[in-house]
């Protein structure tokens, strides 16, 4: 049977992932496609903790440029993370030819377009299933399922750490803070959470995905980005009395042939199918021309679910290289159909708003004629009770209008007396185009 | 631009909903792929109805042995669905070594075998994502996304007929009979419904996925069949009272080396994803050893969605062609991992049950006492109010135990005269494995 020779860059938690599913399932794998795939090298700066999987200790080497160049590694695998050393050994491996599977959607979020450059120069492929959705298989089903359809809209729910956090907010009524803390404690978020809660490992993702969807390079700058941090409970309890759920959502739409590209807290119809993705679940709907709405759902992250999707793709690379099929599906093709990435400022939008009001005769009339004065029309009210002439809080769901008229309209009502500390909002979808 | 020639068999609606989709996205493909999908002639019987396409009418031809033949001709679309001419015309490109996409699930269910036999020895495409769940890429989930998985479980609802009845039957609370009548008018049944609402169009799909997943031909007799003719309201009130909807479910399952395979109405807890997919959508819960719980979810029917199906299918095997890389994957691969296809009578299973009782003191504890020397156990009871002495309708759900005891202990109440008209029973689904 032919065997394909795998280099890992990276034994860490994703690595070990990668490597515990192979020791499982390489015999299946092989018996499915009449290739086997053999560990030839993995390396990282520590050879010698123990990770829980049974390695031959003379696999594990410090040297990874000499691991690239190693002629029994047929394909390199990229899972140190990172922009710096994960791009120059990904860089290596690629000039030589070689293929590469990686899950660094920081990488192809930043440095995408020199990569993919590169992989087509070299004629070498670059497969990267990992990087989104974890496990789920979904820039396949948008490269090669949906490939026959113009995609009208993704609506992802793609970071499973923020997903968790409003999840267990919701269930057991817990302050943003303290779930945080927990979810720190238990290793469902970093240290560090930045990256997770304020958006931006959503952003990356949701660049990937505009990239390949409509064949423009995205930079992480065209993106808006909003993030969970801070959250009040009480605008999920708001959210869920007036029927939706709050989720970080990656929203991609094709607009009149360009294309918006945003993350933020968006509220979802309790119906949805979106709205009961819990926990660390992700999910990805998308809405194509020719097929209707179809969804993707699955573990966003974690060792497992990770190597899943690097080995889907190291079966993909195997039978490229197994029938002299390299580049058989380019990691990115830039095209022509669709214009560019645009700002959704011009776009109607609906509005969830929480607002601090002075609880006194004539203060509302003064808030809606606000708005009325700028073409925004408020849909539905709740006023939360309070004594006279205190701030009471109150939610407001705005019929759709100009997304820059309603935000100005806000940041004038946010300059009133009678309005109380910072204004929140979010935005709602309600998928009725879909 | 390379350009690859489609012969299109069968011109119905499926047919037309292919064309629709090329005519609409063709140049899209074109810039996404590199290669020009052209399609090069049409087989029908009917060469003159207007199908609402714009065709160019020397496209036409009633000769579909000549279309075949047809060297500009490099891909044969099979979409005339049965399993007579279907099977003569694919064997026929087939054995000229042309690769073949279709859709036809029963052809696949009952031909399968010879099919992609002929298919390799031929050393011929044979692509065929469009016969199970529509839209929704399953197949290439299954064999590529999830190629590193052993599949530890698969739920699908798979027939989209069944759930509109099953759906609007709870919602509007209508029975059964009068919601398949709308439904044939509506164009969402077919004037003979067995097909559908006997389950055997999810068996067809069944014998497809379990095929797939364990490399094992699967025929249709090894699996258990139940549909949904007849389901009375009062089960679906019922079921719902008790946390669960019914769903006509395909079940497949890894038990202990072996697989079964099941289609029957199946209680579902209402927290389930599967639970709340509605109307004419499909889903299916693929559990993998590595990746957990996976979802997709889709149109399962349609013109339009198995068109997309078809021209992703189409993509798959230009790809192919223009990098010479022909049975790149195989239409399906025997291999040694698993055992056979077995009975689930062996297994545990929890079962609702609903019974027709004389309302007298010392019933249930007859019936208790019953089930109790067969070693199964009542988890929890509805019995509905009535006068002593007339027969009430009982639920009972059961606690897990063999499937075959159950039933077993069923045929006994049956008998009893304290039990009247015939006992319902379907089975539940916890998930708890997953």
């Amino acid at each position: 049977m032919q065997e394909i020779g795998i280099g890992l860059l990276g034994f860490g938690t994703v690595g070990t992932g990668m490597v515990r599913g192979l020791l499982r399932n390489g015999d299946l794998i092989a018996g499915r496609c009449g290739i086997r795939l053999v560990l030839r090298a993995i390396a990282d700066q520590d050879v010698t903790s123990d990770r829980g999987v049974e390695v031959d200790p003379s696999l594990l080497t410090t040297d990874a440029e000499a691991m690239i160049k190693d002629p029994r590694v047929d394909v390199v695998v990229e899972l140190i993370g990172g922009t710096t050393a994960a791009r120059t050994f990904i860089l290596q491996a690629l000039k030589l030819g070689k293929p590469v599977v990686t899950a660094n959607k920081a990488l192809l979020a930043e440095h995408g377009e020199e990569i993919f450059n590169v992989a087509a120069e070299n004629d070498a492929d670059l497969y990267y299933e990992a990087s989104v959705g974890g496990g789920i298989p979904i820039i396949r089903a948008l490269r090669e399922g949906l490939v026959a359809n113009h995609i009208e809209s993704i609506y992802g729910i793609l970071n499973g750490t923020c997903n968790y956090i409003l999840t267990r907010m919701e269930n057991e009524g817990l302050a943003f803070d303290d779930v945080l803390k927990q979810a720190q404690d238990l290793g469902f978020a970093e240290a560090e959470p930045s990256l997770d809660i304020d958006g931006w490992d959503t952003a990356h993702k949701t660049a990937i995905l505009a990239s390949l969807t409509y064949g423009l390079p995205v930079s992480l700058d065209q993106i808006e980005v909003s993030g969970i941090r801070g959250l009040d409970p009480i605008d999920i309890r708001h959210a869920k009395n007036l029927g939706y759920r709050i989720k970080l959502m990656a929203v991609i739409k094709h607009v009149g042939g360009d294309v918006t590209a945003q993350v933020r807290p968006t509220l979802v119809p309790l119906s949805h199918p979106l709205a009961s993705v819990s926990g660390v679940f992700n999910a990805v709907m998308v809405h194509g021309d020719v097929v209707g709405d179809t969804m993707y759902y699955g573990q966003g992250a974690g060792p497992d679910a990770t190597g899943s999707a690097v080995l889907g793709d190291l079966v993909d690379v195997a039978r490229n290289l197994a029938s002299d099929s390299k580049q058989r599906i380019p990691a990115f093709v830039e095209h022509e159909h669709y214009g560019s990435i645009i700002s959704s400022s011009d776009m109607p939008a609906k509005y969830f708003v929480r607002l601090s009001l002075q609880n006194q005769p004539g203060s509302l009339g003064q808030v809606a004629s606000r708005l009325g004065a700028r073409g925004v029309s408020i849909a539905s009210m709740i006023q939360e009770p309070g004594p006279v002439d205190t701030y009471v809080p109150v939610v407001l769901i705005m019929e759709a209008a100009r997304e820059m008229d309603l935000l100005e309209a806000m940041a004038e009502l946010d300059s009133l007396d009678i309005v109380g500390e910072h204004i929140v909002s979010y935005g709602i979808e309600e998928f009725q185009a879909d």
